[in-house]
């Protein structure tokens, strides 16, 4: 038999485990509401566009080239003006296969093993496991309510540079900052566009979550102070539309995207899904999204009912402005990667802490999605995690109801 | 202004040049027929799928985890059996974002910058271009009428043996070579896998075009004569239904498919696109295809007429067998490298030999793709090349018509 650990290098990633389907109560990935899926006008919308456009589908890249199928490029652009006040071209933007190939991209461009990064300390799983995977040393801000502290942000570059060590940019996920759910105000939006000149280091704005605000204004967006090409943008239809439409997009000045286009080297991404959000968004975007914001978040409001209910005052957090998860400080005594490995046993998947930060300021916590799962579930799964935890470790001291 | 050169490391890929359309006469990349694109039943089967399970788009995969579609893994596996004698598993499956993406994953699983791997000394200049990227050597075996020259490969495999280096993969094409077009005989498939197991070096078969066989019976897989998983099998959907829908998938044993989908961090392929799919090829695959290839097979008359008539004895070629290519022989007098340049200028892209192989040996050679362009369109290019390979290189000595 063939035997693949001969070939193998040293740090091959482990092996995949086989899947087994869904825990049945799933806090974790960015999946969304099952019935904000817009099936109807999405059918609607693929079938005008395929008997239109259907032709097309035998290019590679439609009729529109490398950077992506140009009518969903034109929306973006005009999506971008409308709600994040971006000033910006078709020609800025590359279509990609979901904001992490957006990820990848920037990092095959920017990042070499060994290159220093600047990002939040408590942030997106998915970034810091690829940046670790790479080799990069992260360079943590800590986040307050309104967005990255700035001055330890200015300590560090100052800092970095009196070490004669380049950041290769700052990253930010400055709207719904995932885990933290902060919104950054403008005040420091500006500030950072300001250290971003000062000291030379483009800035790696993630807007992944930024269409889903429940209440507040959306704030521009830091591209939109960025007069001078420092900022790579990027956003994604995942959170929006559907997370299994494979499509996100990357904004940048041209100088900079020619450089970033050479790595995308997968003949481009699908274009049937590009084509249907094309369609289906020139007309039903923002109905679409004002519904699906209203869904989200009267599940937002369950899931911190449930948490107040069940974990009392164990549970420390601040109550959503937007998106499909709450991040959630537990007493000292709970480690939450064992908290992880407990319930899901019992059939209820978290996300740690860990996991969640690059320091140990994510050790208490836990991040749980709340998109996905019903208003049933989402009650049933927050009693059973306070069971589990108040089993494990004490805590919460009380369950009402149980 | 920020300055991307100071952020790009030694080694950056060159800047891509802006998109400005197709050339009048596109005789490059893997676009395939317009008219065939089966629009009215892609839209009736995305309209069923969509209506019965839409709201599965909310997950990303579906119900189906990291994968992909299960509905959609199941058709492969029954349609490798039937087309191709393989027996497998749809736990064996992994659908990709098109057949680039498996490269790209088994490259990332088994090599390393100065590894070495076998291959077809005149290849897809995709493989080319990745292998030489990661900066790993290629060895390149001869390629016969029907198929890789198996005396060659032992005596590579010997050689590399006795010198201590372990090749990584034997890569093949073996089903309507890329760019030669040759079909490996069942007698050459079975010496292959001996091979294979003789020297223990695992073979990556890329069956990407064996759907398109004009007339010939399809040979049964390589990996069909695999009772010892020594070969890692890769297809698409891209050249038997449409291009622009990104959609392949790898097949290996899951000890080796384990190893590989760790690699794969992008959230899963497109899903909309494998539903559709899914539900097209259900009752339209077979009957598809069959039209397809009749399709392809006149273009390829037309263009195997226009070569003979406008380029005469100078054009040296074999009538494909199916696919959406022809490779070319043109006398010494004529750099391909060099006429790819001038025909450009005239609105006509072909793909200079140089590309296409690793060796010298394919100077004097173009692929001419012939799936897109209409018989019209085959006509008048080609006739146009002549005439510019007439104008620069004295060849051919006389053009028919002009």
């Amino acid at each position: 038999m063939f035997n693949i650990n001969n070939f193998l290098h040293s740090g091959a990633l482990g092996p995949a485990a086989e899947w087994k389907g869904y825990p049945k109560y799933n806090f974790i990935g960015g999946h969304n509401d099952d019935e904000s899926i817009p099936i109807k006008s999405l059918k609607d919308s693929i079938d005008n566009i395929i008997l239109k456009e259907g032709k097309t589908l035998a290019k590679y890249g439609l009729e529109s080239g490398p950077q992506g199928y140009l009518t969903l490029r034109n929306f973006i652009s005009l999506q971008l003006n409308e709600s994040a006040s971006i000033k910006c071209s078709e020609k800025e933007i590359l279509v990609v296969s979901g904001s992490l190939q957006a990820l990848d991209l920037v990092n095959q461009t920017f990042l070499k093993k060994g290159d220093t990064v600047i990002i939040e300390e408590e942030n997106y799983g998915g970034t810091i496991s690829r940046l670790n995977r790479l080799g990069v040393n992260m360079v943590g801000v800590p986040i307050e309510s309104d967005g990255m502290k700035i001055n330890a942000l200015e300590e560090i570059l100052k800092d970095l540079k009196s070490k004669d060590i380049k950041p290769r940019y700052i990253y930010t996920i400055p709207t719904i900052q995932n885990p933290t759910g902060t919104i950054m105000s403008v005040k420091k939006r500006k500030a950072l566009i300001d250290l971003s000149k000062k000291y030379e280091v483009p800035i790696f704005e993630d807007d992944c979550y930024a269409d889903l605000i429940f209440d507040k204004e959306r704030p521009p967006a830091i591209k939109s102070f960025d007069k001078e090409g420092y900022v790579i943008y990027c956003g994604s239809f995942s959170k929006s539309i559907a997370p299994a439409l494979r499509v996100g997009y990357l904004l940048a000045d041209w100088h900079i995207l020619s450089r970033i286009l050479p790595y995308k080297t997968d003949a481009g991404s699908g274009s049937l899904e590009q084509m249907a959000l094309a369609e289906f968004c020139k007309s039903n975007f923002n109905s679409h999204i004002k519904l699906l914001r209203a869904k989200l978040k009267h599940k937002s409001d369950t899931i911190c009912n449930a948490l107040d209910k069940y974990f009392g005052s164990s549970a420390d957090f601040t109550k959503p402005n937007g998106g499909i998860f709450v991040w959630i400080n537990l007493p000292e005594t709970v480690d939450t990667s064992r908290l992880y490995d407990l319930a899901l046993k019992e059939g209820v998947a978290i996300n740690p802490g860990s996991e969640w930060s690059i320091n140990t300021s994510g050790k208490h916590k836990m991040r749980l999605c709340f998109g996905n799962p019903s208003t049933k579930e989402i009650d049933e799964g927050v009693k059973l995690l306070a069971e589990i935890c108040q089993k494990e470790f004490g805590v919460p001291a009380q369950i009402a109801n149980s």
